[in-house]
């Protein structure tokens, strides 16, 4: 236990961690540009204003095919006066040719008559018609970009055409980023007891790359104070700025913390944040280092607070990454005044309002990030939110793949993912979402108009009868039933069923170590409904309430010795590898009201259901049956 | 006058082109994919789901600096009766490590004492408490990504976490770009009579970038039949899909249409749109190849409705690559019912409200699409929108930079490129933005609330006052007049005066070729001022009526010997390399309601006009003083 624990004394709110380094930073920091080839310079910031160096028609042109003339030569001309013009009167032009002095007029070649004598016209020409003057577009030293301009590709087609081949740029802020500590390998590394996959730094690498810099990723250092210092000292030579990625053991952000404050100067170490209070801004010989935290959610606000505004302060970006969007929040959200809190949430578009629900706030999901649309963020000042409240949502998933998204919350099963991956390969720009909170979590989520539909197995102890029965009970408006699967439910088990559990009776006791559901999951349900069946009281099972979120986390539990056995759906067996013992098969469908079903992303969800790619995906899996799927019962 | 003239007899509506098109593409486009390294798969779209590997956290992991027990030997403990565990009993751990049978529970640092005999506890644990199981995160065999996604950093860190090290993904579809014509010529080139140089190829490879696409420009192809169909037969064997894209000769677009015709189906021949009718739609051994017309705005419109929709079906991308707003236009918009037209619009953003106002509508004018913010769309079904109605906009450029822009209406001068040059230097996020219509029409657009501003020099007659007097004619509101500066016209002429011109009384007789400015123009109203005290009759003045819309075009036509002379500001002749005879000085400055003062870009505006660095570029310039710039006179 002898290891120091460092603790912040204590934390400052993010708004004024921000101002106080950005400033210290723009006070200090060098804007570096570069010339490069017009051709190449897509994306790319000007570094000062661009004036064009020809004009641009380079001459003046004939905007039309017919004859150049002299206007002069033209006056008389009437329908009953025709003026014939010799051969040293005119020139032919197409639309584009040049026109030189004495000719200062054009005249369609609608207009004219070929007669042996000349061309014969019956209307006179005003000077300069159907002339487009040199520079009609652009004007030599005039100014073609403002400084600070990111180059897009007409910018590039105007610079060639005003004469412009190369062009002074923002260089992109080069940018070390340094993952440490002991534990951590490479992804392609042998994995041991204990490892830990660095990978912070490859999405570091690419968050630098997004906002405007480039990402030079360096290997692993161990926890060891003088490496540490000494290559970060040697990047702060050769880079623009530094990030230091703590390991995830304690112990490492001492190392950094100390090291920057030995090398330059700690500006704040500690910051008012939810996830992400580790975080030091320092300042290194004249260059930003940031210190950012293990935990990857802690270490994506960290560098979206922090790192992204200096990089774009280096790269003269000013774009917003995120668009903000105002949703409907599905649950309160309590927050402590100590801090700002960043919750991730799914987002959906149901009827005229977007949705909020909130994921998992610990700090080392990122799994969570990835399934999540954005953020939504409390304000240190206030203490949470009111299920139902407005709150303004910055997104990082577009937001028309939202509104194309079928919002669907409920039971957790494998085929919800072969869904999502069919919907957006056949039906373009549609996407499912699922957020897995059980069969009874759905429905709720249903009735409160936060989802298009609900997965659920709920079986009616009763009638015997599934899913109708609920549905009957719990809404008013008109509802109906997609029907979805048969699946088999059971235990699973080690491979090879060392205990040799032969059904739901050998769990009781004590000795075998279960892992169950949570409450309102239709799996809970049934194994509730079979332990009355079997008039066994579930105090005598060891971990009745020990509760996971989905068949793949028991499955996982139970391959990983972290439990004896824990009920699911074979799928969940197969992959985890496990042994697998029958308790019986369940109907799996979904709940959505009559007024979604004609949704296109609803109507495509069903088509997927009946089609036989979606059967052969699934037969794959094992342990379902889909006759019926994507029938509709109206009720 | 023997060139065949190729005229479309039907043109097909737009959305009817593309319909026809994208489905017959979409039956014979084969999507491609590749394997790449997931480091680097930054903006790749997933080929198909991706499963997990591994499962994150890899092993039971400790969620706290403590010790790992079994939590059996911990149930006894009390406050009043404590528990002494062992060495044997526990492991030290710290947050991240490890957790292995027969512990399964983690008591945390600061809830135990270390003593002579073991350690002392006076709280049971529970079962699993302080762990981070196996999977929490991520479970092997759990999809992370649908199919069709596109990749961001943090999928990228979940991807290598979760043991993925290649990823399938789309690959980007190869386009082949052809320019033809036999007078384009490369930008570095040495210019002769009637070249033009060739851009639209780059833009076009940018374009395919930004679609998701790898554009692969080739040199220029004369207009030779057999030229242009051999390299576009060998370019349909090698590539994904082919542009050709007419020189700006109008015999071109003939070759082009026969050419594919030969080698393949040519669908659609010339779409109802403007600019942008000559598009050619066809498909080659299973390729498709698109004919794009030459002038460039045509060409960037043709591109947006025809090449983006096939590349991003190739590429299977979905985002939508403008963003949409909602904005009062201008001025009334008239438009046929023979074509959807495209106006280029500049947008800003004035009070509460977005107001687009309408820019040049000919298809030549590049530089227009360079200065427009946007397109209104008008559907071939209206005939236009009247002044002040509500449209909606496609915006090129970000809303944020719109949200932030000095909206500038009026009179042209060189310092208004200045300021837009330092604005976005100097201060973050800002811009300038101006249109150029005259004094008098930046007066009654700030009027119509469409400008935060108009800069203006308007003499007045009766007092030989400058601009206050027209404000407190024209304006209810308060209003405030920022000073700008002090500038001499005169008339400009060619370099060493070849005619001998003296002053404004030369330019009567009929000899002199003079552009004059458009009505409404300060330079106009002085213009008309002096001929009035020489008693000179505007009909004595060759060129009266040939109007230009700034100095820097009616330098740009004395320069090219289109005029022998015209009124501007020295600055103008300056950059034209002209000589110049002084007229006399003026005062050019800028109206604004006071209700804009005091926005944050205004006032930087102001602060601007203030500082030495805006004082030292104009002395640059020459031909100005600005003793009291940024001055505010409130009336």
């Amino acid at each position: 236990m002898g290891k120091k624990r460092n603790l912040y004394l204590q934390t400052i709110p993010v708004e004024e961690a921000k101002e106080k380094y950005l400033s210290a930073v723009s006070s200090i920091v060098d804007v570096k540009y570069e010339t490069i080839d017009v051709t190449q310079s897509l994306d790319r910031v000007t570094a000062k204003a661009v004036y064009a160096k020809y004009s641009s028609p380079l001459f003046n042109a004939s905007a039309m095919d017919g004859i150049a003339v002299k206007a002069a030569d033209t006056s008389a001309a009437t329908e009953t006066n025709p003026v014939i013009l010799r051969e040293d009167q005119y020139v032919i032009v197409d639309t584009g040719d040049p026109i030189h002095p004495p000719c200062d007029a054009v005249i369609m070649a609608e207009d004219i008559v070929e007669t042996e004598e000349g061309v014969k016209i019956i209307a006179s020409a005003n000077s300069w018609q159907h002339i487009r003057p040199i520079g009609e577009d652009i004007v030599a030293g005039e100014m073609i970009l403002p400084s600070s301009h990111k180059i897009r590709p007409i910018d590039i087609g105007v610079l060639l055409s005003a004469g412009i081949l190369k062009i002074d740029v923002v260089k992109k802020p080069e940018v070390a980023i340094f993952p440490t500590g002991t534990e951590i390998i490479e992804p392609d590394a042998e994995i041991e007891d204990g490892s830990i996959i660095e990978s912070n730094s490859r999405m570091f690498e690419n968050m630098v790359n997004v906002a405007g810099g480039t990402g030079h990723r360096f290997p692993p250092i161990i926890d060891d104070y003088e490496q540490i210092r000494d290559q970060v000292s040697a990047a702060v030579d050769t880079h623009d700025m530094v990030i230091v990625n703590a390991g995830s053991s304690a112990g490492t952000e001492d190392f950094t913390v100390h090291v920057l404050r030995e090398l330059g100067e700690v500006l704040v170490h500690g910051v008012a944040v939810k996830p992400g209070k580790p975080v030091i801004l320092a300042i290194v010989r004249g260059k930003p280092v940031i210190g950012l935290p293990g935990y990857p959610v802690s270490a994506y606000i960290g560098f979206e607070n922090f790192v992204t505004p200096i990089i774009q302060m280096m790269a003269k970006r000013t774009e917003k990454l995120t668009e903000t969007v105002e949703a409907h929040i599905s649950k309160r959200l309590v927050s402590s005044l100590k801090h700002k809190e960043y919750v991730r949430v799914k987002v959906g578009k149901v009827g005229d309002k977007f949705v909020a629900a909130p994921l998992a706030r610990g700090a080392g999901a990122a799994m969570s990030l990835v399934r999540a649309d954005g953020f939504c963020v409390i304000e240190q000042s206030s203490e949470g939110v009111e299920a139902g409240e407005k709150v303004n949502i910055d997104l990082y998933r577009s937001r028309s793949e939202i509104e194309n998204t079928v919002v669907i919350i409920g039971s957790h099963d494998l085929i919800l993912d072969v869904i999502a991956d069919i919907m957006p390969n056949r039906y373009r720009n549609m996407f499912v979402s699922s957020t897995h909170v059980g069969s009874m979590g759905g429905l709720m989520a249903l009735k409160r108009g936060e989802a298009h539909m609900a997965p659920i197995h709920l079986l009616d102890e009763e009638t015997g009868e599934y899913n109708i029965p609920y549905i009957k009970k719990l809404f008013r408006e008109p509802m109906a039933l997609i029907k979805g699967v048969h699946r088999i439910q059971g235990i699973m088990v080690k491979k090879g069923n060392p205990l040799g559990i032969k059904g739901i009776a050998d769990l009781a006791g004590g000795d075998i170590r279960y892992v169950n559901r949570q409450r309102g999951a239709g799996t809970r349900v049934l194994f509730d409904y079979r332990l009355k069946q079997e008039n066994i009281d579930p105090e005598s099972i060891n971990g009745y309430d020990r509760e996971m979120a989905t068949h793949m986390a028991v499955a996982a539990a139970v391959a990983s010795d972290g439990a004896d056995a824990g009920m699911g759906v074979l799928s969940a067996a197969k992959a985890m590898n496990l042994d697998f013992i029958e308790v019986g098969p369940e109907e799996y469908d979904f709940a959505v009201p009559v007024k979604h079903l004609e949704l296109p992303h609803i109507r495509a969800f069903i088509e997927i259901l009946q089609s036989s790619g979606f059967r052969d995906r699934i037969e794959e899996l094992g342990g379902y049956s889909a006759e019926n799927a994507g029938n509709i019962i109206m009720m």
